[in-house]
């Protein structure tokens, strides 16, 4: 798209390459889904699988209650995404269910949206990491003897990929999601024709199993709670459904309705993947158990220990393909591959919410500054370590973090729908014009039921699942929300203190003098342009301190600076304990005592250098009375660098990280829209 | 001490309390000798037994070898002892053998003794630790039984004691230590008494097994060998005698002869120890080991790998007292808590000779400052990290241990006696006075002996044990040679590059004009106090920058700053990526690019905070854009601070800092004790 009349342009304005760069990347639908979608789209390498699992509990004739499952996921889904599109119409600039829930509910529905999607974000790399694992090692049963070693690797693996700045192109969600997509559909599409067409009998590698019920013959209100369970866990298709009304601003114009439309397409795949899947499990007599140790029999024993119980994908296409085929092993690859990718949108998520999160004084203010390397790789970090954590805690085993996984997504539901719902209010108390407002009451009756449906299925989750596993994401939201309540009163609590009195304070008063100190040890090059500087200031007063450690290195000191005829007093301070910081931080006191209307501002000669063990051989006397002397009021502390050769290599290192770029720009689009102010005023 | 009649004269001189503290901390002989003997004298904790164990690879008939190996000790001993008792008198300010080397020898091989030196300790706190838990583990089985957990427990408690700076005192040390030489002399008085006078029969309880030979019928040259691996085994008893040489200023005055005598007398209880035990062990039968768990026959089967072989010493105390006695107890309790003590002498050795090191340049400056906290602490967490290390590779066995130990402490005896002969050799030179040359004449012959003696155990020891451990202790030795040489050069590099030319070169130029740049986010306190006194420095020009990174805070900002009619020019710097750092720098750069012999001054408000967490909180952006700003020639940073109310915490706990005490400090003697120059000159 570079045209060659760009070139001279581009050569003058340089800088303005970057913007335009940006602009070349939004997003069309087609590569938008991908980008987008493979976090809900990968779910179905689960959900199916967590669904008859549930309700393996109360036997296999449960199993045909799976269909009405099914029918109320899909339900549910196409809810969650006739809202979302409202939400991305009404909030085009991606600020997603934070913005929304901060904006109509108030800052306490925003941060306990914000914890639920940072508990989440964790979640969706521990879940997928997992699952991923258990598909590939469905193909490759190294992977699954070692589930947790691979799943901790794999995590590292992204992180360390995401750390170091990989550049993301679209191609590289596209292929993977459209390889799964289309496998999926062959799967179902032959799977279909076989059983119906050619009337072949399938037969999943379970098929002969029995399973022994844990319990028997429930009925009535238990049996409903176990449906509600296995609803719950099938709602595990929905996760990440959100992730688009975060990213409108990186879809091509017209921008809300391309992700509207695109969040319908997600959707219609999502369901007819999960329902193909169900429906082929079904047909291959499929068989899952929550204990299968125990509980899944083969040849009338139980299976034992050893036994791997693959997921329903992999089961399936080992019926419809045969076990260990090309198109099967492709499809368990596709499949792994997915999902992690969708760990990996979690990697961009973390940070960019964080970001968003600092703006608002709820996360260190470094976080701020978007795409910045060392605020990104602080929220990687924390991000995978939290995932590692889980993943260890809880074996590698998806179905076990599943039953954390749904709350958080169903609080931030709730709350953004909830929010819409005010949303739609305030605008329709001023809205006077006919057609609109009826769009808005439409809009806003989608939204009531999104939050009305969205919030029973809250109940319902935390209901069946609260024991499971639930209290742990929830202990986490807590945690999270309390540390950011913390911090945000830190910073209100600080600001409050620095406040600018309205009639002038102490701090802008001007001190009648300025005193400067040059704090000197030897005399070479970095003193030297210390003085020379310090002279350059004309300084009310100057002179030049040395601490005597060592009486031999004091007496050379003095010769030589009498020699060099440095016409700058040289005072020498006692320090019979080798002490550096203590006779400077005395004398600056007693400067002070004397003169309280005087500043003091203290010279010191630094050495800048280049590789970071260097820093722990230099400067670190200079460091630590700096840290002593800003304790001490009416002080201020100069550094005079002095740049050694060395030091070359930490800018050449210093320039290449700023032309880094934060991972996931792709799906966060350009940077900044609104409105500039004419700029360098003086 | 303290009379009543010092107190008028404290309250007025305040600081020199501390030296007068430090003067009546002198220490008399009695209190010298345990303070500075335990760990030579704990060594009969594990030296006799290790005799033992060596001889028994020819099997038991061998044992009759083991009163030879005890008089070549004591021969050994008293050669060590004379010399070193020439060591304290030439150099009576407690360099030690580092000093004896580096002055004598030269650098090379000051370096190569302070290797020495540094993987010695390491290993004292290692073997000490691992044979204080097995003596320990005698009398209580739970801690042998838990040996590596337990070992790494003492030294972690260890560690955090010394961190956190236990104020030693001379009592601490003398009160086991005296208990344990009591104890040992009734131990052997005792058996002396029943086995010769009352004629008594002593079992050990290893009386009664049977030692399977490894090498059957040893004769020639391997039994040669194999006497020889006896004996530098049993050289571990002379581990820690070179202390007295380091500590000398910490002796009551006559400090060389008083320290001369205590050598003296440390040497002769040490061997007195050793003998007596190794008698006794014959005496009672005792058999020992190298692998106990084959080799060690009990009614004609091998004990097999859940025995645990005790302690030459417990041994001898089972059957001297009767096992499990009040008198078997206390002596087990008393020499566990002498072996912890000689492994505390290391917590104190190493950061003393650390900061000697870091004198000469071998280690980062900082380490220098003596007593330092910070620079303390660095040191012992290396020398606790390694010898947790060792304990855990070698499951603090300290037989294995006891491989490693002994090629240090022979390295520095041998060159430290080498140097000593250089030095008489040099002082003979230009001696006229006839009586002084025979004194020197004799001294020069005492450690001529010395070090050849010295030196053939070193051969020893590396030919017997290289293969067994010793090659660890000398890749140790390199790898602290090497890392040393290379810290060495580095400062030299350094020193070179900036040293000062003679024509006055460019940094004792002063330049032009000084351009001043306070930068802004918001008008608060901190931002009034930097402008005001960046207007009391009354620099050439003076502006203040505000980087945009929001255009309406932006706004709100110049609508302040024009209120508050603060009469300083404001300028915004755009930043289209929400940076802060990269527009000023560039900035910066452009105003140095106009006026190359201008210098720019930048201005920073920052925050003084309280506690660690708060610094992730504030001033990261200022931080990081001073680092960057540091590389860019021409520009000095400022620092001007706010101390927020919190920072009250953090003074305080500096304040405390400085009443710290430096573990060791009783051994180390007062500070500093050369002549002092005039001081206060301006």
């Amino acid at each position: 798209m570079s045209k060659l009349t760009d070139v001279p342009k581009r050569i003058l304005i340089g800088r303005a390459l970057r913007s335009e760069k940006l602009g070349e990347t939004l997003l069309p639908k087609r590569i938008a889904l991908p980008v987008f979608a493979s976090d809900p789209l990968s779910s179905v390498a689960y959900a199916p699988g967590e669904v008859l699992l549930v309700l393996s509990i109360a036997g296999v004739s449960a199993y045909h209650f799976s269909p009405w499952i099914a029918a109320a996921v899909v339900v549910l889904m196409f809810t969650v995404v006739a809202s979302y599109r409202q939400n991305v119409r009404a909030y085009p600039s991606g600020g997603g269910d934070y913005e929304v829930a901060n904006t109509n509910l108030g800052p306490k529905a925003g941060l306990t949206v914000a914890s639920a999607l940072l508990v989440d974000y964790v979640l969706t790399v521990a879940v997928s990491i997992s699952s991923g694992v258990e598909n590939l090692g469905s193909a490759i049963p190294f992977v699954v003897e070692h589930k947790v070693f691979c799943a901790v690797g794999i995590i590292v693996l992204l992180t360390l990929m995401n750390l170091r700045g990989v550049k993301e192109s679209g191609k590289l969600f596209a292929i993977p999601t459209y390889v799964f997509v289309t496998g999926v559909f062959i799967l179902i599409t032959w799977g279909a024709f076989k059983g119906i067409v050619l009337d072949e009998t399938m037969r999943a590698p379970t098929a002969d199993y029995e399973i022994k019920p844990e319990h028997e013959g429930l009925a009535g209100f238990a049996l409903l709670f176990l449906l509600l369970r296995a609803f719950s866990s099938g709602c595990a298709a929905l996760t990440g459904v959100e992730a688009i009304s975060n990213g409108v601003p990186a879809f091509r114009k017209p921008k809300s309705r391309n992700a509207a439309t695109t969040l319908l397409l997600m959707g219609a795949l999502a369901v007819t993947m999960f329902c193909g899947i169900i429906g082929l499990a079904m047909a291959t007599d499929v068989k899952m158990a929550e204990f299968p140790a125990k509980d899944l029999i083969a040849d009338g024993v139980p299976v034992g220990p050893d036994y791997v119980q693959n997921p329903v994908i992999s089961q399936v296409a080992a019926a419809v393909f045969g076990d260990g085929t090309f198109f099967f092993v492709l499809l368990a690859a596709a499949t792994a591959l997915v999902l992690f990718l969708a760990a990996n949108t979690a990697y961009n998520g973390f940070p960019l919410l964080g970001s968003i999160l600092a703006q608002d004084r709820y996360l260190p203010r470094q976080l701020h500054t978007r795409g910045d390397r060392l605020a990104f790789s602080n929220g990687i970090v924390l991000l995978a370590g939290a995932a590692i954590l889980l993943v260890w805690l809880y074996g590698a085993d998806s179905t076990k973090l599943i039953q954390l996984y749904i709350v958080g997504v169903f609080v931030s539901f709730t709350l953004s729908q909830t929010g819409m719902v005010r949303h739609w209010n305030r605008h329709l108390k001023t809205e006077r014009n006919k057609a609109k407002r009826r769009h808005m009451i439409r809009s806003r009756a989608i939204n009531t039921f999104g939050a009305f449906f969205t919030g029973l299925v809250l109940v319902v989750v935390l209901a069946t699942k609260f024991t499971h596993g639930a209290w742990v994401a929830l202990l986490g939201m807590v945690i999270f929300y309390g540390t950011m309540t913390a911090i945000r009163r830190h910073y209100d609590r600080v600001a409050e203190e620095i406040a600018a009195p309205d009639e002038p304070g102490d701090e802008s008063v001007r001190p009648t003098r300025v005193r400067a100190i040059v704090l000197v040890s030897k005399v070479h090059r970095p003193t030297l342009r210390a003085v020379a500087y310090a002279k350059a200031m004309r300084f009310d007063r100057l002179e030049a301190i040395s601490i005597s450690v060592d009486p031999a290195e004091t007496k050379a000191l003095q010769k030589e600076w009498e020699r060099r005829g440095i016409n700058v007093p040289l005072k020498i301070l006692d320090s019979p304990y080798r002490e550096i910081t203590r006779p400077v931080i005395e004398y600056v006191k007693g400067l002070r005592t004397e003169n309280p209307r005087d500043v003091v501002s203290v010279v010191i000669p630094e050495y800048v250098v280049g590789h970071w063990y260097e820093h722990f051989l230099h400067n670190q006397s200079a460091l630590r009375l700096k840290g002593r002397l800003l304790f001490t009021p009416g002080v201020m502390v100069t550094s005079v660098p002095y740049q050694l050769v060395s030091s070359e290599a930490a800018k050449q290192r210093a320039r290449k990280r700023q032309e880094w770029n934060a991972p996931g720009s792709v799906r966060r689009g350009p940077v900044d829209r609104r409105p500039k102010e004419p700029s360098g005023k003086a």
